[in-house]
């Protein structure tokens, strides 16, 4: 019988990562897998001190619709923090998203015709393949070393390719945790200034510096031709789905047809309390804490690496952020891999989700250090190393 | 300079009822524009203590990222619920969404290839119009009478063409107020039963019968043929932007693609809050409370319209929901009248943006009963009714 689907569904990969989260459900399996914050990190009397206070101040007014933009409070919080930073952005230039997730499908919507290229970083971030996926983007892959985007093969790209969007995450990058070094954004920004594309910076965990310089955002270097992303998913909260947009006012003015489209508007009720929890806590102060329990998990991770890894496995070093991007040696299969882990009780996940084309394997995986604990990390990495020599056996 | 925005977001309707709720932000205006649940009438205390009591038994919990199909507790209760008004679905057919305006675009995303056909009432949901303009459906238009969509018209469009989806408000429909009739029910479904094309039943109103028999869902008619959409917003709060979709197992599995490819998940906090507090206070007696005051509401209204409509002037008699339907004699234009009636202090919705294609204008409008308190209803279409009388001179 024909198929009643949409191509596009057809086409999207099935989500890889969903699957791996339900094998490791056991509870006896340490995991690497994941992407989430470490839930010990929650600011939850905070969060519901200031959930409160919204119910007492506007108890009807945030139960009503609102508008498509989100709360103006929130954006000018927003646009603050990022003036502090040198990046100079104003309310009008923000739309508030249901995560950046949204963000990435509204901005689909918003440019994608079928077919449209795009360019994004190999290996890039699933969900935003997921999403243009969805609006059945042709991906011109540019591939990453430790620096950032390939500038030659980026070049050759725009050279062979009419491009509308680039995607790129140069701060600690999912799923590698490279972060792209200034000279590099320099070297990217020349290439940009005379394409009529639209570079996506999408920076979820740009606050999360353990340790060396902040560079800076696309955004100062070639603020027209730069759309950012930013969520407090990985700041705050991840399950309330707040994010937002900044871009120009003209596609703002698209993206809001957009996002209308989508939900009509980011629930009301959370874009309130995030606001009033900045208002009243010490953000900053937060973010520092999970920058310095996240840096030791981070260290954990590497000793343990250095520890208990065979010669011949690379690994990633990054400054921040939730990930490090294995590289095993050639030839060994990550899927096979992670069978053995399972076995072992520890999980990870196989690079193939993170290309764009249909890969049977790799020799990478993407161990995530955000979700456990630093003891827990060194026995998961034992485990791993088990697992790996097993493997190279 | 060439476009570089999608081929959809330039065809996609700007948001007309967007540009009219910017008009009615004058507090003088009586606007019955919005599609407003009484504010009065939301649960504030309940949901403040609802909210409370999460934080306490869930708080890091709830604040993670959670699955995308949506909190097993909530399905559980919305199937419940289903069940018993004679509806058999379990949680394992339902996928909470972000509004079921979000229900839309992953419906669209899951089904639509350009320009496949999608037949619509007309007048029609203008979010449903949205959200299938942005997956470039080609609408297929069925007129309505007082018991639903003409049949002869349906059976013309089925024969001509070939329809994925079929997208119907059957209780109370967005704008004009009608429900379908038993009898009319069962004619669509006879025309159905040999089509391959899914039924959209769109629901957000059916709880809110204010008199009159409640007619049974598509869901138990056709069911293999149904997908049925429900949602909050209307019965609890509208700002936490919940809803769900109700299909078969194999749909849920594509929608859930489509679903994560959205936004992840929908916020759980407020997934949490509504479970809890269903599971807390007397749901039903709420509802009953808000169909007390709505019914009040639209008496109100259509005496005010025997009493200063002028004749000529036709109005549907909703049996619940939140719209009535105007129909002015015929060449007068809802456009102008809109004009004359922002001067005399008073709002409404002009047909126009109800329909699929390109319509200039109507001599219909749509009204809103829901969100004005009794006494001032009265007093704005005493308002309208004279800026009609002044367009009819």
């Amino acid at each position: 019988m024909e198929n009643i689907f949409s191509d596009r569904i057809s086409d999207v990969p099935r989500s890889f990562i969903r699957e791996i989260l339900k094998v490791t459900l056991d509870p006896e399996i340490i995991s690497f897998a994941g992407g989430l914050p470490n839930r010990d990190l929650f600011p939850v009397e905070e969060l519901k001190n200031s959930t409160i206070k919204v119910y007492e101040e506007a108890g009807r007014e945030v139960l009503q619709y609102t508008n498509s933009e989100g709360f103006l409070e929130l954006r000018r919080i927003i646009a603050e923090r990022y003036k502090r930073k040198g990046v100079e952005v104003s309310e009008e230039n923000i739309l508030i998203t249901t995560g950046s997730q949204q963000g990435l499908d509204v901005l689909g919507k918003t440019f994608l015709n079928e077919r449209d290229n795009v360019i994004i970083e190999e290996p890039g971030y699933l969900g935003a393949i997921q999403a243009f996926s969805v609006h059945r983007a042709n991906f011109c892959p540019v591939k990453l070393d430790d620096e950032g985007m390939k500038v030659d093969e980026l070049e050759q790209q725009l050279a062979a390719n009419k491009c509308k969007l680039m995607y790129t995450v140069p701060n600690f990058q999912n799923p590698t945790g490279i972060s792209y070094s200034y000279e590099r954004r320099q070297s990217i920004a020349d290439l940009l200034k005379d394409q009529r594309l639209y570079l996506i910076e999408d920076d979820p965990y740009g606050d999360l510096r353990f340790f060396g310089e902040h560079q800076p955002s696309f955004k100062t270097i070639i603020p027209e031709r730069t759309i950012l992303l930013g969520s407090f998913s990985k700041t705050v909260v991840p399950s309330f789905r707040i994010g937002w947009i900044v871009a120009t006012e003209e596609i703002l003015d698209k993206l809001i047809i957009a996002k209308q489209a989508s939900d009509l508007h980011t629930n009301y009720l959370c874009q309130r309390i995030i606001a009033q929890y900045i208002i009243d806590y010490n953000f900053d102060a937060h973010i520092q804490l999970i920058c310095e329990r996240y840096g030791g998990q981070r260290n954990a991770m590497i000793n343990a690496i250095r520890k208990y890894f065979p010669a011949g496995v690379q690994y990633t070093e990054p400054e921040g952020g939730m990930f490090l991007w294995i590289t095993l040696p050639e030839g060994i299969s990550s899927i096979q891999l992670f069978e053995a882990a399972i076995k072992n009780k520890v999980a990870f996940v196989p690079g193939n989700p993170f290309y764009t084309y249909d890969i049977k394997d790799t020799n990478n995986l993407r161990l995530n250090f955000s979700s456990v604990d630093e003891k827990m990390i060194e026995t998961g990495i034992q485990r791993l190393a088990e697992a790996i020599n097993e493997v190279l056996d």
